[in-house]
């Protein structure tokens, strides 16, 4: 839309209404599996086409459409991929970011955004009583398959962030673990450091699968069942929280935080990465949207501000807490001293 | 996402592929009427949730995501509506914009992108044989209902860029008219200029209202059925085509414009309103974009280029057509001269 900057506007509205075309015409290219065969050479709708056998005008008017978002570039009815595209969107790449569309745009999480205006009547989520949250949901194997190339660039800037002692046997508490590839990350840069991932059975599956990826198989070790009830032992040198607390409402993590207090030796360190949001919770803007897919998946989930954290974490027994902003990261670390 | 500009990152992506929550979000905040409600002065999550029955800890998740997304302020816990919200998003207003949703989020077009990829290999609609072109479908009235606020700034705009002489007396063809709004337009401006609108009779029932409520019953005539069946007349000065070729392919479009060009006399002018991309369709965002809605909703629509429209106008008899951008509006309009 051409406009003043002065001149009211109803271009955000009707590109923000609109924008569930964009999440679909991006599934479609996934679907297509278009950027690798821009990255294979097809660079004209009509070789693209002959590619993925579909049709030429279809592939021009989706190419055009990615063009207009920002994913490709065109010059002489040539298209090419941008440097976001080049890196994350070739299946080809271990950086490929693709099959996160499994988990994001899974059946649960995209049902949960049909009626927000009920989600916001009830304070919570409607598609069951607990959501996303009920016991071995198996929507978390999706996330830990899913999810990993994500979460890989995030977990290794928060091994580059934590400092351990490289000479001493260090044991590390995987919380949540998923993939696994927080605590895998650690292992990988200490060899002498042990982890020992929490999460459900099923889901732990694809972290030992991780685990020998990484060549850490002897020092991972499954703890399946619920972090609330299992017994996690003790002696830990650092706990890891990702993606966990936004999940429950402030008391249940409270509880945690003290169980993993108590899990902590002399001088431990819980690392908990997380959507925090600024105190109005303004920005940032992943960090602060984040709490509408936890209003709409949860039943008490949210995405909680610093001071919100080291409240829950100086009641759990935590002496202090830090907020960590990593250079690049979707989300934000704190961390919480014994 | 904090980033360095020049490092790749996913985050185009992963914003994009969860574009699908924003728009669940503002059609959320559209069934609460949240903006209406800031707008009378209920500017706290707990003020607002009182006032829309609904719960604090929602509503607060709701308007933060609101403010991440550009529809609303926030300062000291306190919500404001944005220039664009306040002129657009207040229901109590004429430019209320929000009844557009019910035409753009209906379950024909929402249905039309559920499978872009089996659009783009079949390199057109597979909801039906001819998608939303079938005879007499209702998403047509819905469009009518829903849409006049939006096409009413354009109509406006349109009005004052197409001089008439307000001494003569006046025929104008308004063909797929819809609400009616740019055919009653130009009658409101014009106090000599008749108007005969083509439509579905289901359709033109919506612009028999609007001719009353602009006070043009008695110049404003429904000619019901298919454009490319029911019999125009002939002497017509103007011919308003806004948004319909777009549906069609160039030789259906060519065919309809060969019959307009007869309908007109001597100096008339046909006024195409589209989504026009430029030659390479790389801009603007909205006519780009645009064309997958026609591949996802119907068997042979496009957004076609003004080359394209000058050339199939040029068959169709006119001997020119210019392209105008008018200041504030999403499409874009072609004048042809008889």
């Amino acid at each position: 839309m051409t406009a003043q900057p002065s001149a009211p506007s109803p271009e955000l509205f009707f590109r923000s209404i609109n924008a569930y075309q964009l999440t679909h015409a991006l599934k479609g290219a996934l679907d297509l599996d278009v950027f690798t065969a821009i990255a294979e050479g097809q660079t004209t709708a009509k070789a693209l086409a002959e590619s993925r056998q579909a049709s030429e005008r279809g592939m021009r008017i989706l190419c055009d459409y990615l063009t207009a978002t920002g994913f490709l570039t065109k010059a002489n009815s040539n298209y090419g991929l941008t440097p976001d595209s080049a890196m994350f969107l070739d299946r080809r790449l271990p950086s490929f970011v693709g099959h996160s569309a499994e988990f994001l745009l899974s059946p649960t999480l995209a049902q949960s955004f049909d009626d927000v205006a009920a989600a916001v009547r009830k304070g919570g989520t409607v598609i069951s009583e607990e959501g996303t949250m009920s016991h071995d949901n198996p929507v978390w194997v999706k996330f830990a398959r899913a999810m990993q190339p994500l979460a890989f660039g995030m977990a290794q800037a928060l091994t580059g962030a934590i400092k351990l002692d490289p000479d001493k046997k260090t044991k590390v508490l995987d919380i949540a673990a998923s993939h696994g590839l927080y605590g895998l990350s650690f292992a990988q840069q200490y060899p002498n450091l042990e982890v020992v991932a929490v999460d459900w059975a099923n889901v732990l599956e694809v972290g030992r699968e991780n685990a020998a990826r990484f060549g850490a198989a002897d020092r991972w070790r499954a703890l399946p069942g619920s972090a609330f009830d299992v017994d996690f032992g003790e002696g830990f040198d650092l706990a890891l929280i990702p993606n966990f607390f936004h999940h429950f409402d402030p008391p249940t993590s409270e509880k945690l935080m003290q169980k993993i207090h108590a899990a902590l030796g002399p001088g431990g360190r819980a690392v908990t990465v997380e959507f925090v949001p600024n105190e109005e919770r303004t920005e940032p803007p992943h960090s602060v949207t984040f709490a509408l897919v936890m209003l709409a998946s949860t039943a008490h989930g949210d995405a909680y501000t610093f001071g919100e954290y080291e409240k829950m974490f100086a009641h759990a027994g935590f002496s202090r807490s830090e907020l960590i902003q990593l250079p690049v990261a979707f989300e934000q670390v704190i961390v919480s001293y014994k």
